[in-house]
Formats: C-alpha cells, sequence, structure tokens
C-alpha cells in the first residue's frame, strides 16, 4: 500500500476532503503514484491521517469522478492509466490587459459613420428600462421567439409602414443583433454562397462581411441614378446590394425610374434578390423621404435592411430585416434553429420605445440637430469656392466635396490630416483597383459639436490653400 | 400643356405642396400623364392653383427626385418612361396579428431546459442597470469591440480562471449574443464546412444548428465515460463537440483519462479541435467542479463556449467563446468583420455583476434553490421502485428516470401526458435511427415549483403504475 504524506493543514479554509484530494491529485500527475498502483482503503487513511471516514470517502469519490481513480469493487482505489502524459500547467492565466487601439490625436475628426453622441435618449430609455424591470413577469427571462419578440415586430412593422412605405406583416420581421449579424443569418437561409453586386464605391462593412461569409462580390458602376442596370445584367450576379434612399457613400438617391428597372431585374430570374439596405433613411433634409423600394415590390424580390444604430445608437445593437415571403420556408427551415440574438428585456424597452411615440419624437429632435449642423457646414463650406464643390447635401449626415483644385483625394486627406482633422478619401470606398478620378473627400458633420465647425472648417480650408 | 385638374384642400392638414405632388404622382402611376408629356411650368401651376410658386417647386423637386418626373433645362418638367409598369398597392400593409404558439395546457411540465424564472437576480440588476445608465459617458453609445468590452472579457477570464480551470487571456474571448450566435460565428472564422462529430445522444439544439450552417454530423456513440475515442477516430472528424463537466441528456461527467484521451485525438492531426460546450457546469451537488477540458488543453485545441442563460437567464443572450491562440489570426481576418451582438450597455451591467461578485452570490443561491429541488424530487423518486431507476442526478437541473417495468419511454412520456404531466423520452435526443433501447425518460427539475414536485411525482407514479 502507498504511504501518502499528505500534512493537513488544520486551520486552511481549504475544506480536509480538498486537501486530500489536491495532495493525491498531485502524487498522481507527477507520477509519484504510478497508474494500477493501489491506494489505502478510505479505513486506513481515515486513521492514518485522524479525520473522519466520511471526509477520506468524499476525497476519493472526487477523485473517482475525475477519473484519476478507479474504484474496483471488493478490492480498493486503484490509481488510473493515462494514456498519453500531459504536462499539466499550474493553470495560472496569463493576466494580460487587452491593450486599447491605438488613437492618433485629432483635433477634429469628420467621422462619416459617427452619430451625435450627446443625442441619446437617455431619460426616455433610462424611464422606460427601469418600468420594464419592475413588471417583468418571469416569463420575460424565459427564451423568446428567434425570430424577435412580437410585439416588437408589430411596433416595427408598424413604423414601417408609416415612415417607410414598407409593405409588410409582423411575420415576415427578423429581429437581430446589428446588420452584419442579419448577412450571416441570411446566408445561412441561403444555405449557398451567392454572386453579390455591389455599388462601386459602396458600403466597406458590409462588403467585408459579404466577403467573409464567402460570397463572391461582383462590383458594378453606378451613374447618376446609382447601381446600372446593364453592368449589373452583365456581372451575373443573384443578388444586387443597393441603399436606394442615400447610397453610401456618393449619397444618390435612386429616381423611381432605376427602382423599377432594378425591380425588373429581381423578378426575371428566380433566385434573384435585391437587398435593400435602408440604413439612414430616417434624415432628410428636402422634401419628403421617399418610400422604401421594398414597397414597389410585387414580386416579392426585395430583402429589406433595417437599423436603429444611426437612428438611436450604434451600440444598442438592434436592426431588423424584411423577408419577402418567398423566402419565409426557408428561414423557417433553416434561419429559426438560431435563437434570437436580442435580449428580451432589450427588445420590450425598444417596443415602448416606438410604440408610445418616444421614437418619433427622438428622430425629430435629431433631425434639427442634424440640420442645424449641416446648414452650419454649407455655409462655411461656401468659402471653399475654388478649392472644391459640394454635393450630397440632402439626405444623410455627410456630405462631398469634390476638388476642383487639381489636389487629389489623397493629398486633400494628407493635408487636412497634418492639420489634425480627419477627412475621407473616397478612394477608401472603392473595390478593387477604380478607374475612377480620386478626387474626392468625404466629411460628416453628425458627431462633430456645433460650436466646432467653423474653427475646423477656417482650419480645412488654410491646410488646402497652402 | 397638360391640365391639372388638382383640387386642394386649403384645411387638409397635408401640406399644399404634398398633395400637388401626391396628385401628380398618382397620375402617372396611373399612366393619366403619359411618359414624355410635358407639365405645365411652375409659374404656371402656381398661378392656376392660387398657390405660391415655391409650393410648386417644393412638389416638383420631389417629383424629380423620386424619378417620376425629368427636369429639361430650358425647356420644362417632363413624366418619365416607367420601363416596366408596376401596380402599386396603396401600402396597407396586412395587419397580421402574429400566432402565438399554441401550448397544451400541462399540469406540469418536468422542462429539461427551464431555469428557475423566478430566480433572476432582479434588484442586483436594476440596481446595476440603474447606474450603468446614470454614469453612462456618451462613449458608451459608440460601436464597441466586437470582440466584446474589455472590462466584460477581463471579468469572465477572471471567472473562468477560478471557477472553471480555464487557461486564457481577455484576448482569446469573443462575446456574442448566444451559443447559436457563436457557432455561426465559428463557422465564418473555419470559413468551411467541418464534419463534426457528436455524442448521440445529444443536444439536440447545437445539431440542428450545425445541420442548418452546412456542417456534416458524425454521431459517436458513448460509453460511460463519454464520446468514445475509437469511434471517434473511425468517423473521420475533424470537431468533436462535447459535454465534459455535464453531458446532455445523458448527464455523464467525463472522466479525466477520457479527457485526455480526446485532447491526444485533436493534438494528432493538423485542423482537428474540441469544441467544448460547458453548458451548466455551475450545478453540481457532490464535490467540487470539475475544472474544464481547456485547462488541461497544451495544443491549443479546445475552443470553450460557455453561457450566462443558465446561470443567469435564457433571454439576456450572452455568451462567450474561449478560441485557442492559433485560431486567432482567422478570428481577426474573418471574424473581427463582424460587429458585436451584444449592447454595450448590457456588456457593462454583466462586467459590473460577475466582478463586484453579485454573480458568485447569485450562483450560490441557485444552487441551494437547485439542491433543495434536487433533495426533494430524489426523495420522492424513492418511492418509484419497480418502475425506474435515478441516474445523472450529481450535477446540472435533471435527471434520468430508467425503466424498469418494461414499458418504453414512449409509452411512459404517453402515460404522463394523459395525466397531464410532460416528461421527455431520451429517444428525442439520439440522431438518426438509433439501436438504443428506449428505455429512458428525463425529468428537469428547474423550473418546477418547489411545492409540486411532491404531488407531480405522485401523479406521475400512477399515471405509470396503472
Amino acid at each position: 500500500m502507498t504511504e501518502l504524506a499528505i500534512s493537513l493543514d488544520m486551520h486552511s479554509k481549504t475544506p480536509l476532503y480538498e486537501q486530500i484530494y489536491d495532495y493525491i491529485r498531485e502524487e498522481i500527475r507527477r507520477r509519484q503514484i504510478l497508474p494500477g498502483e493501489r491506494l489505502p482503503s478510505s479505513r486506513a487513511l481515515s486513521s492514518y491521517l485522524q479525520v473522519s471516514r466520511s471526509t477520506v470517502d468524499l476525497a476519493y469519490e472526487q477523485l473517482v469522478s475525475e477519473g484519476y481513480v478507479e474504484s474496483v469493487p471488493y478490492r480498493g482505489y486503484f490509481a488510473c492509466e493515462m494514456e498519453e502524459l500531459y504536462h499539466i500547467d499550474g493553470m495560472t492565466p496569463a493576466r494580460q490587459t487587452v491593450s486599447e487601439e491605438e488613437k492618433p490625436a485629432w483635433r477634429w475628426d469628420f467621422a462619416v459613420s459617427g452619430i451625435a453622441l450627446g443625442g441619446f435618449p437617455y431619460n426616455p430609455w433610462k424611464k422606460i428600462s427601469r418600468e420594464v424591470l419592475n413588471d417583468a413577469s418571469p416569463e420575460l427571462f424565459r427564451l423568446g421567439d428567434p425570430q424577435g419578440e412580437p410585439g416588437l415586430r408589430e411596433a416595427i412593422a408598424n413604423y414601417l409602414h408609416h415612415a417607410r412605405g414598407v409593405s409588410c406583416t409582423p411575420s415576415q420581421i427578423i429581429v437581430g443583433a446589428g446588420n452584419d449579424y442579419l448577412l450571416m443569418l441570411l446566408t445561412v437561409i441561403f444555405g449557398e454562397k451567392k454572386k453579390i453586386a455591389m455599388e462601386n464605391p459602396t458600403y466597406r462593412s458590409a462588403f467585408r462581411c459579404f466577403q467573409s461569409l464567402g460570397h463572391e462580390i461582383c462590383p458594378v458602376p453606378m451613374d447618376d441614378a446609382g447601381m446600372e442596370r446593364k453592368a449589373l445584367e452583365a456581372s451575373g450576379a443573384q443578388i444586387a446590394y443597393v441603399m436606394p434612399a442615400h447610397q453610401f457613400p456618393v449619397g444618390t438617391v435612386m429616381p423611381m425610374k432605376r427602382r423599377l428597372s432594378l425591380l425588373a431585374w429581381a423578378a426575371r430570374e428566380e433566385g434573384r434578390y435585391l437587398l435593400e439596405d435602408d440604413y439612414d433613411s430616417e434624415f432628410r433634409y428636402k422634401g419628403k423621404p421617399i418610400p422604401a423600394l421594398q414597397g414597389f415590390d410585387n414580386a416579392g424580390r426585395v430583402i429589406y435592411l433595417g437599423t436603429f444604430s444611426r437612428a438611436i445608437a450604434p451600440s444598442i445593437r438592434v436592426s431588423y430585416m424584411v423577408l419577402p415571403e418567398r423566402l419565409m420556408p426557408l428561414y423557417r427551415q433553416r434561419g429559426r434553429n438560431f435563437s434570437a440574438t436580442v435580449s428580451r428585456t432589450d427588445q420590450k424597452i425598444l417596443e415602448v420605445f416606438l410604440r408610445d411615440g418616444y421614437f418619433e419624437r427622438h428622430l425629430n429632435r435629431m433631425r434639427a440637430l442634424y440640420k442645424t449642423k449641416h446648414d452650419l457646414l454649407l455655409r462655411r463650406l461656401r468659402t471653399f469656392q475654388g478649392v472644391c464643390t459640394v454635393s450630397g447635401e440632402h439626405a444623410g449626415v455627410h456630405v462631398l466635396l469634390k476638388l476642383t483644385n487639381g489636389m487629389t483625394g489623397e493629398q486633400a486627406v494628407a493635408l487636412a490630416a497634418k492639420a489634425g482633422i480627419r477627412v475621407y478619401g473616397m478612394k477608401e470606398y472603392y473595390i478593387g483597383e477604380s478607374q475612377a478620378r480620386d478626387d474626392t473627400v468625404l466629411l460628416g458633420y453628425a458627431a462633430m459639436p456645433e460650436e466646432e465647425i467653423p474653427q475646423a472648417c477656417e482650419e480645412l480650408l488654410k491646410a488646402w490653400t497652402v
């Protein structure tokens, strides 16, 4: 019988059984006790260690359940054979602090994907959060509907109908944690890689997601009305990803004629779809918003993507997709196997926010806020005559500056950077080698503090007129 | 020049320009104004309608921006050619109420995936939510790190180290909205379909996700220690999905020997991985929890999956995965293109919940709660002698009843159902046609109200001894 030189610490916080367990386990690991070797009986060990029999039994039970020791009826306990010897670390995790992304110190950043951070509707959101948690039935903590809560989908359908002319029932809506996730889910629903046409230039983030998902991207050139129909036809794509309300980054609002032409393209062959990304349709400064492409689709060919990232905050992670009826059987077959990705309490908060008019008031407030910045920026940009011309200013939260002083976009970005001002070259948004002239930069104003716009513009002009 | 019989309603809430816009748009849609037809000049129309010129201009501008009308310099406005005539609905959404799933009226449901719903930590959660929103800097509403907030990952790494013996840095942790989402993301990271071995019987939800993601499933039989190594080897699988802490549904705790054997299997060939789903390791009623398989992996072959669904609530949608270092380059290449799926405020709340000891206290409370139900249930099941024997009772929140009175599992489920009691046949958890005898049913007790366990057991016994 193996002698076990266990020195128990009666005053330790570690229970006695665990000290015994630890000791024997270490001995087996370090091959001080060899496989097949017999361990003392629990009676013998308890009397040797002067502890109760049940303490030793507990230690042995743990060793048996973890497979270090085998209990052979009527014979006793034996150390197990470990098929392969693993060096087992002391299990100290390397505590490495997560490194913060290094941020260059910009004086001003005309970020195109920004939102006005102070604009988050703190007060109603806090109030509704409190109410939702106070009224929460235990039911609210069960797993919810994979498509999203019925109440939230009802509120979204209602909003989409009135604000965007989207024609759908709540049963066609799928709520998900962000557009990127929904593109992933859509890939699962399709069950295969597709050829996806994208306007060139386009939204890089969607492009990267499609690429990571293994789809083949067909960049399609744009004219003044948006994606060119003939080039789309020639690309052989099955899906066309478009932003009819406000193309990013060019700012084109797709005219009805082109919309109908694209719908006709989609309807012509089985398996063709338009993926309409309506990412910032809420913000438009002239005329009333143009209804979504989806509302004109009678052939069930539009997949509509919407998000609360722009209108509320990117960090809340709630988007939605409206599938045409013809895709619902595939969703039910493949997509419904994936549980919801937005917490039920967050869905409930958002439902109340939409249903009780908070969202509408919030949007009006944000529109006014962005309009003020927009007007101020445009007034200041008038002084840039001879340097650049402005376009894309009727919608969204960025404008395009086309350089007219001979500078390339790259040079303009570099000169601005030297002055501590971050602007964005149109070049970055092209897929592949672009034939387009590099003569345009983008200025986003959503996240720019209003009072700093004049000085930022002044210094930008200075940087560009050296 | 076209005559426009617009009757304006000066008292309507609809602005005048919109009434003009609506009228002309409808006329073009209904082909009352034909493509190429010239519209009245804005001067002529404004004088005809007795409205200001700018009102008409606004209507025309909207029509032009939507592509119904073209403006030809020095010539005027012309109705556009619509390539294909679409019937445009009145855009009234079919308001279909989302149908509630029909639930049979069970008197008692021994649900195996349930949790004690009253157990949600309302008070700390509400308190922390309030604090997080009160202290929120605007920064909290920006898009966060795709991997999850550094603070939360730090807290998870710390918890995993101490409670589960998982050895990792926060930089290997990826936070996501549920296990299903993480399996989707993992598929994107791999970039290809894999052959995945699953214990048979197994967790159906993971099985269905893998299937929907296009992976090939290799069901591998189990022995008392878990997945059989030889059968795994023979299956040709690249990935083995295992639940070493507590196999679902069988309840096996995988002994160390088998763990090391599986680790050796994975290390033997490039591209092999163990996917360790540690779904309910928090609940164990005898001895101390067995460290995760991940902690013994020196070859970087274990992908560890954990969730707060069981420990806090399924509806909060927060899971995490620990990738081995060798997979991080692939994650950075493909996976980081997908934005985070958990809202930043929720991540912050959870971080505080973990960091400040609330989670530990909550777990202790839940363990005690489940232990009480567990003990009560087991006491009552003693009266089932001659009907069935109990196993799998040392961990998790369900037990297995092996029928010894000649009934099949199917019969037992049906007889229970007749008495209004829902129990679950082991048969449901097998992949494909199983060779196993249908002689076992599962009883979950997490969601069962404690005070009802005695009567539910009594009636169950009655139903089975008719």
